[in-house]
Order: structure tokens, then C-alpha cells, then sequence
């Protein structure tokens, strides 16, 4: 399908952010000029408050056209790809961004250098917005190195971004699969669909046609997958921290213990759980052997309806309806004001996400098929868009950037009230046992297989350390071998599994899969209480929401009442997910 | 075709180089062994002229091993990309490299600090093989940082390099072309073919399915295309250079004035004589209407042979007679040792080169498909390997690698005698008439479209250099513009030709191509001498091919008696061009 077939009612609208391509090089132009601005503030920005004070103003000015300019440039070009006028776009907005931090890469050295003087202006009041943030600066003295090697490292930047760079770029077309006879079209939307399919023969077409085109192009994928992994760990090393993982984990102000605590309760203490449920799926499916892509076969006959995208509309505000009316109105804003990008078309970005920033809607862009799944989705990236513009709304422009480790909470607290919703208004057993089965299909991509993802992501990331060879082999033996050992025996996997990591965007991320983990545990628990009446724990979820990134993310979670460095909420949502399947297997 | 169905004889034998894939690693180990034998010796090569020379013995042997792997992994990945075992080797010979410039990169800084002590040094005679080289780096004072900087910028080799290895690990299938209703197999090879076919209808087809590819692919090559463009700009910047091109030239020791001399002389003052030899071609070939896919189209009605492999040695050791003994064996160890793997197949390396070292043969990477561009492409090729044999049998190995900058003299000097020889042995007007169409066909290449390429890749880094956005929109349309302005109005160009720069893999050299032009107007000036018989520029060629990498270039060519500097040099090689250029206007 092209896009030029969608019709307008159901793309996004961007106009909101600039109408016409002129006023994206106005504001552009406007950038380029406060930079100057700033740059000439160089020497006396740290003379007095006033000074002090007038050159944040100006920053955050700065970050705001910036991160408009991107919105508007990536968001065009994730749908038209091929329309040059954005990537022009796009193109012009990365090199002004090397261009600002080549320009004003004094400012960390400066700041940490005058911390004391800093630390004296931070009293006034009319700074207080501006704490938290120039706190985290200040935090960073141990890995700010020599003003020329900062503008040295600071130049790196027009050159370690490639890998990524190219990831995006390389867009892979898919042959055909059939279906009763009928060549049906494959991306990676309908890839998930025939992997539902009740025809073995047509979920290995569909896995094998999707899955080769990685392997034609694995040496490409290699070289920007294990460069990406070079990538972090040249930062890491040139910033004197010890390893890429403390790198990451030093800007949520983390503890590196909470990352392996999540993967040892994953892939250790409770992987046989895991391993209970494939099993059980093997008996349910009563497959002789069962492939790793005959996993998403659902294992409950009950024929789920097709959702119109007004129907997920009614449902989510159903379900979001126990926030109260301030976040009943978000979603119908989203709705009225053509926040969300539904349907997928050929050159279209995959999978889903929210983004925004303070100066624009928060947009979501999705490939819409109109099954569960997509109202999951929709529901899920919702509670992404729903934060953004709770925190646009209460935070001044400093603060309202809420972090990637918090951000997961809004999105799966969503998507598990979406469930246990389903489950409550189930009208026959099958219906029950049908959302029981997507609850446990949720926890196990979240609990179990995203800490998987990390485990392997934390090896490539010490292989670059090390400085060790990334081939193509090697990439996909260690993924293929990760795979076997974390879905056990009762999975048998394909030839084409190795190669399915070259799919993954989020290892383009720097350790990011993990807080999906944290994301769904924190969330199990919100979600529990919520639903168990307790007010308090509502107010302090919605306060949370609202808090966007004015605190440490840490803190921010110790405020929504859930603590991520206790051992007790994994436990608990692990006893979670064996309760469901408990149930679960109970019923069916 | 497979790989598998090509004869054993017409493939190269590698076994020279390792007779196992064991071989390779017990020499990655040997060199990691040396590797820490050299870095114990940091703090004490510089104390004495002892521990000096030996510093540089082990050097120089870490180097010859680390050439030899590099030359074993990389010759095997160009005829087998998906033997994960070559792709293995590629990635652990790259990754040790790394590794070596990390735990060496205090070389360079201990070295220019002590210039006064090691001057001395080097009146040793024992030394005298290393004072070109410890002279060429003191050479660098001007650009070498402090110990720290440059440290982290040998760290950014492990980043750096990703567009290049994106750009060598990304083959492209095309669609087939029809030619006489049958559907004929698409590679830059056989384009070639389909690019002289009389029907015009299969030259658009082949031109189309070939470059369709490169627009399919535009956002991913423009990626690496300007990402090799920021990376030659970051390095120059901080090594203190003025722009790219001057960091490029400085390691010949060249001045940019020659470059641009170059680009004069083909660009502005000597255009018009091109436009005239296009306005000559479409009046031939009797076209209203001349796309540049039709400039290959033979314009001579002459049924050249096909060539087999023998055939073309034979005429080969006929053409090289004229050099002596010496050199045709060369030629018949090439054949004999088999250096040379000549038929393309799928998943092949596209094009020809050259490429062995001081400890392997100087092996031979070709598509040959028996026409007279693979005779004249093998007799090129063998003047490069010629080259290198000559070099490690006259030179020590710190001496034996000759730069890029005099490589293609050999490489041209060859082709040149073999179209003479061809003329000499022309037995009809058609011809001789064919084989001066191949000359002028050859001087087009060299001396007007490698510089449009400088031009083309010039503009390129000076956007790289002043942080300009380089979108594939941006890319394309000014390589469109070159062409047509260059081509001038006789040539109407195709939609596609501004993504032919796509194709290319010269640009990711950092100013290579304007070394053809020179290589070629230099050839011109020796051939034409030798040709008259003149025995003392016999000798000095034959010289300036053994003396390696022993001088600066300028001076090599000097000795050869061909002075680049010279503005006459270029003259002749334009006038020599018209001349031929006249005679094949009175012959047709």
C-alpha cells in the first residue's frame, strides 16, 4: 500500500509544528542565530546570577527549536522516507546539532570548573527550575575531561553516528507469502500476523522470507550493529568509566547491580518458569516439534474481533477512565487533533513509538492492523504520549524531559490495565483463558525475553570493550545460542534465528532493553494497587506522570510508591506471572 | 555462476600465504606475541642507537605480519563474502590492528620529540634502510598533538571506519536485462557488455536495473558516502590541517597546487576539446537523442576477438618484451603461480585490483570475461603487481611499499603500450580505427572524467569540512550536475546518472582518483619516449619501478624523468590526446 492511498483522517498531522517547509528553515535560521547569541556569552556567562541565568534561558531556547526541528524533520521522514525534501531536512538538523555541540562544547568543562561559584547562584530562586539539571552536570566532574580533549571528543560526534545512521537507512523489502494460494504482501507488521497463522507451512514462509533478506545483508548488519557496540565503548573509555554499562547506567544515576539483578532473576532464578510455559505450550499447540516461530500461535481458540480505530478509542478511554478526566481528555485530544500516524504503508518506519517535546504534539506512529495487538499498541504508545503531555504541562521546559528509564512505566501500565480490562469484561471462558494467555504473552516479552535481549546486548557490548572481532558468524552463533539456552528445550530453533537480531532497533539504544524489564515490574505493581482501590498509589502514579524529569529516576519511582532496587518487586512480578500461568492453566 | 563451478587453474592460489586456516592464526598469535615485545621496549628504544635499530626490526616485522593476514582475510572475502571463516579472519586482522595503533600510538609522539637525538641515530649505516621512513614521520612535527590527544585519536579508528566497511559489506542483485528476449544475468561485469550493445533498448535496461539499485539503496550510500567525507574532514581538522585535501596531499609530500593544476587543466582549459570528441560520437553513432548510457557503444563496425586466457598472456609477454628478461618473468610467474583469479561469479568483488605485499605473491582480483577491456584490465593489473614484485626484490621491507600517489604509472604505462601495440598490429583501417577509439576512450577516463570525479569528491569534503547537511537529494543532484556540465550538450544525461557516484568505491579513498590522471599524463610522456626508442627513459622506468616507496614521490617520478610539478607534463598529455584525436577524425 502507498501512502498516498491512506486517507488524511488517519495520518498524522504535522502542520501543528510547522505548516509549510519555509518555516522549518525560518526556525532554523532563529537557531543559528541564538547560537551565536549564546557562543558570545562564552566569557561572561559566570561573572553574576544575572549572567548566569540569561545564558540558560537562551540554552533552553536553543534545545527547544532544536528539538522541534527534529521532530518535525524525522517524523516526515519515517513515513517518506524517499521524499528528499525531509531527509534534506533531516540532514540539515544533524549537522546543526554537530555544529552546537562543537560550538559550545566549553560548557560542561566551564561549569564543572566553577562548580563552588555555581553551586552559590543555584540559591536564587529564579534559578530553581534549573537545579536538577545543572546538578546533573555538575555530578559529572570525575568524567569531563581537559577542554581540548572535551572539543576533541565533542567533534567525534560527526563520525560515530554511521552505524545507527545506516541501520535507519537500510530499508529491506521481503518476498511475498503465500497464503491458501494467495501471495499476500510481508512486512513486519504482517509478518506478526502470519506467525499467528494455523498453517505451520505459512509461518516458516513468512519467517524465512523475512528473516533471509537479514541474512543476505548480514555482513552490512554486522558492521553497524558491532559498530554501534564500538561506539559505546569508545565513549565509555575516553570518559574513564569502566565499562560501557557503567557508562549508560551513570546517566540515570543507577546502580550497575540493579541491571544484573534484573538479568540474574531473569535468565537464573526464575527461568524455569519460563521454561514451564513452553512447555506447556508445546502440549497445548500439540506440535511434534515446535519452532520458535510457532510460538505466537494462539493457544486459546477464541476468535478476537477486528477493532476499528474508533473502537480502540471507546475501549481505551474506558480503560483510562479510572485517571480521572484530565488524562480522559489527552487521549480524545490525540484522537481529535491527529496526534497518531495508524496505518502501515510500503517505505513506512516499523513497529511503533511516541515522540514529541515541549513544543509540539506528542505524535505517535504505529502500523495499525486493527487486531488486538493494535489496540496493545495503541493503548501502549498512548501512555507514552499521555506522559509527555502531562509533563509538557507541569514542568517548565528544563524538566520536562522524563528519561528512557522511567519511560516505560506510563506505556505498560497502559497496556496491563488494557488487559486485566479484557479479562473483566470476558463473557465466556475462552475469552478469559484469550487475555490470560496475551497477560502471560506480555510478562514473558518483558520479564524474561527483553533481559535475554540484554544479556546478549551486554556481551557484544564487552566484546567491543575487549576489542575482540565481530563477524557476522559470531554475532549470530552468540544469538542463536542465547535463544536456545533461554526458551529451553521445548523450542526447537530455526536456522534463520541468529539473524533475527539484526532487526532489533533497540540495540542501537546503548542499554535500553533492560528497562522494559524494570518498566513492566514497576508497572505490575502500580497496576495491582491501582486496581485494588488504593487512592494513594493513583495520586502518586498521576504525580509521577507529572514530574516528567524533574528528579532523579530514582527518586521519581520512590515517589510513585515502587522502589527499583528492592529485590521484592521483581519477586513479586515473577510470583505474578506464576499466578497468571497458574490460572491460566487452570482454565484451559 | 557459483563459485564452485569455476576450474581450480582459473582461481588464485592463496596457499602461498597460508596453507590452512590454522596458518593465520599462528601468526595473529606470533604477531600478538610481538606486539608485547615491542611495547616493552618503549621506554628504552630511544636510549641508544642499539635498542633504536632493534625497536625498528621488530617493528618492521610486526608490520609484514600484520600485512600478510590482512592480505589472506581480505583476498578471501572478496572471492567468498559468506564464508563466515574469511569474514572472521577480516574482523580479527582489523580488530588487532586496532589494537596496534592503541598499544603503539606513543610512537609517534616519543619519535618527533626526540627528532635531535634520532637524526643523529640515523647517520648508522645499519640504519640507512630506515631513514626514509623515520625521516617521514619526523615530517609530521607540525601535526602531531600531545601523547594524550593522540591517543584518543588513535581511539577513534575503532569508530571511524564504518561507512567504508558498510560501503564494501553491501552487494546489491539486480534484475536481469533482456537481451534478444532472453534474460541475461546483471552485474557491473556484464553491464559493461550490455552498455556496447547496438540496441539501444537493452543499454536503457541494463543502465535502469543497474542504478535502480543505488536509488533504492540512496539514503544508505549517501550515509556512507558523506560519513567517509565527515571522517577525511575530522581528521584533518584535528591534525591541524587546513582543510581535507591538504591532509591528504601532505602524506605524498605533494603540493594542493597540483591538484588543482589537474583540475584546470581538464576542467576549464582543455573541456572543450572533449565536448568535441562527444559531438564527434553522436554524429557517428547517428543519434538525435545521446543518453550517456550509449557512450560506450563501440563506434567502430569492428568485430573485435574474444580473448582467452592464454591468448591474452601470450600478447601480454609480447607488449612487455620491450622492458627485457626480467620483466616477462614476472608476467609468467603471474600466469604460472597463479596469481590471478580471473572469472566474476556471484558474490564476487566487483572490478580489478592489484593487491599482495612483501611476504605474499601480488595476487590479481579480476572479472574477466575475454573482451579487450578484461586483455587491457589484466595487462593494467600486471603492471601493478609488476610493480610490487619489482619493489620487495629491490627494497628492504621498510622500503618496499610504493604510494598510491606513483602506483598507477605501472598500471598505465602498460595499458598505453598495449593499445600501441595493438595499432602497430592492426591489419585493416577499421582497425587501427577501433584501436585509436580505445585510446581516446582511455585518455577520456583518465584525464577528463577522473578529475570531474576530484571535482565531484572535492565539493564533497568541503561540505563534510564546513558541517554542511549532505542528504542523498544533495549528493545526487550535484553529481548530475557534474556530469552534464562536463559532458557538455551532446550528452543528454539519464534520470539515474546522479546515482552512479553510489557505485564508486574510489571516493572512499580520500582523494585517490586524481592519482589516475597523473599516473595516466605521466604514462603518456614515458610511452611515447620508449616507444621512440629512447633506452636511457627505458631505464629510468625500470628503476623508478624498483625504488618502491624508497623516495618522495615527486622525486621517484623526477629520477624518472617525468616531473609533476611541470605544467608541460599536462600539456602534452591534452596535445597527445588531440593528435590522437585527429588521426581518428581523418581515418573514419
Amino acid at each position: 500500500m502507498e501512502r498516498s492511498s491512506i486517507q488524511t483522517k488517519d495520518t498524522w498531522d504535522l502542520s501543528y509544528i510547522y505548516q509549510t517547509n519555509q518555516e522549518f528553515y525560518t526556525d532554523l535560521q532563529k537557531a543559528k542565530d541564538l547560537l551565536q547569541v549564546i557562543y558570545q556569552q562564552k566569557d561572561i556567562f559566570l561573572n553574576d546570577v544575572d549572567s548566569f541565568l540569561k545564558f540558560h534561558e537562551d540554552y533552553i531556547k536553543l534545545s527547544r527549536y532544536i528539538q522541534k526541528l527534529h521532530c518535525f524533520a524525522h517524523l516526515h521522514c519515517d513515513v517518506q522516507p524517499n521524499e528528499q525534501d525531509y531527509q534534506t531536512m533531516y540532514a540539515a538538523i544533524l549537522s546543526f546539532y554537530d555544529q552546537v555541540s562543537s560550538t559550545l562544547d566549553f560548557y560542561t568543562v566551564m561549569m564543572i570548573d566553577h562548580s563552588d561559584i555555581i553551586t552559590d547562584y543555584l540559591k536564587d530562586e529564579r534559578l530553581a527550575d534549573y537545579r536538577y539539571s545543572i546538578q546533573e552536570i555538575l555530578r559529572q566532574k570525575k568524567h569531563v575531561l581537559s577542554q581540548e580533549m572535551e572539543t576533541l571528543v565533542s567533534k567525534t560526534s560527526s563520525i560515530s553516528d554511521i552505524s545507527s545512521q545506516v541501520f535507519d537507512a537500510l530499508r529491506l523489502d521481503y518476498e511475498p507469502v503465500h497464503v491458501d494460494g494467495e501471495e499476500k504482501f510481508l512486512n513486519s507488521a504482517t509478518l506478526t500476523e502470519f506467525l499467528k497463522n494455523k498453517n505451520p507451512e505459512v509461518r516458516k514462509e513468512a519467517y524465512h522470507h523475512f528473516f533471509k533478506e537479514y541474512k543476505r545483508f548480514e555482513n552490512v548488519f554486522a558492521t553497524t550493529l558491532s559498530g554501534v557496540m564500538k561506539k559505546d565503548a569508545f565513549y565509555a573509555d575516553v570518559k574513564k568509566f569502566a565499562n560501557p554499562l557503567e557508562a549508560s547506567l551513570f546517566d540515570d544515576n543507577v546502580p550497575t547491580s540493579l541491571f544484573f539483578k534484573i538479568l540474574d532473576k531473569a535468565n537464573q532464578q526464575y527461568r524455569p518458569l519460563f521454561h514451564r510455559y513452553n512447555a506447556l505450550k508445546k502440549k497445548k499447540l500439540n506440535l511434534e516439534t515446535m519452532y520458535n516461530y510457532d510460538l505466537s500461535v494462539p493457544l486459546i481458540e477464541y476468535e478476537t474481533k477486528k477493532y476499528t480505530i474508533e473502537e480502540c478509542f471507546d475501549i481505551i478511554l474506558d480503560v483510562v477512565k479510572i485517571f480521572g478526566d484530565d488524562y480522559v481528555k489527552i487521549i480524545q485530544k490525540a484522537r481529535d487533533e491527529r496526534w497518531i500516524d495508524y496505518y502501515p504503508h510500503s517505505g513506512k518506519r516499523i513497529g511503533a513509538y511516541s515522540s514529541g517535546c515541549y513544543d509540539t504534539k506528542p505524535y505517535i506512529l504505529m502500523n495499525f492492523i486493527g487486531d488486538y495487538n493494535s489496540l496493545s499498541t495503541m493503548i501502549h504508545e498512548l501512555g507514552h504520549s499521555a506522559h509527555t503531555y502531562l509533563s509538557c504541562h507541569n514542568q517548565s521546559p528544563v524538566n520536562c524531559d522524563y528519561r528512557i528509564f522511567v519511560a516505560e512505566v506510563a506505556s505498560t501500565v497502559n497496556e496491563t490495565l488494557l488487559i486485566h480490562y479484557m479479562l473483566e469484561h470476558a463473557t465466556s471462558q475462552e475469552e478469559k483463558a484469550y487475555f490470560l494467555y496475551e497477560l502471560l504473552e506480555n510478562c514473558v516479552g518483558l520479564i524474561f525475553r527483553q533481559p535475554m535481549y540484554a544479556d546478549f546486548e551486554h556481551i557484544l557490548h564487552t566484546w567491543a570493550q575487549e576489542g575482540k572481532p565481530m563477524s557476522a558468524q559470531m554475532i549470530t552463533d552468540l544469538y542463536y545460542q542465547k535463544n536456545a539456552e533461554y526458551f529451553g528445550k521445548d523450542v526447537t530453533m530455526d536456522e534463520y534465528v541468529g539473524y533475527s537480531c539484526f532487526y532489533i532497533p533497540h540495540f542501537y539504544y546503548n542499554y535500553y532493553v533492560y528497562k522494559y524489564t524494570l518498566g513492566m515490574t514497576v508497572a505490575l505493581a502500580i497496576v495491582s494497587r491501582i486496581l485494588n482501590g488504593d487512592e494513594k498509589q493513583k495520586e502518586a502514579y498521576l504525580n509521577f506522570l507529572k514530574a516528567g524529569g524533574s528528579k532523579d529516576p530514582v527518586d521519581l519511582l520512590k515517589d510513585a510508591l515502587v522502589d527499583p532496587i528492592d529485590d521484592q518487586l521483581y519477586d513479586d512480578a515473577f510470583h505474578y506471572f506464576e499466578n497468571i500461568l497458574n490460572e491460566f492453566e487452570e482454565i484451559i
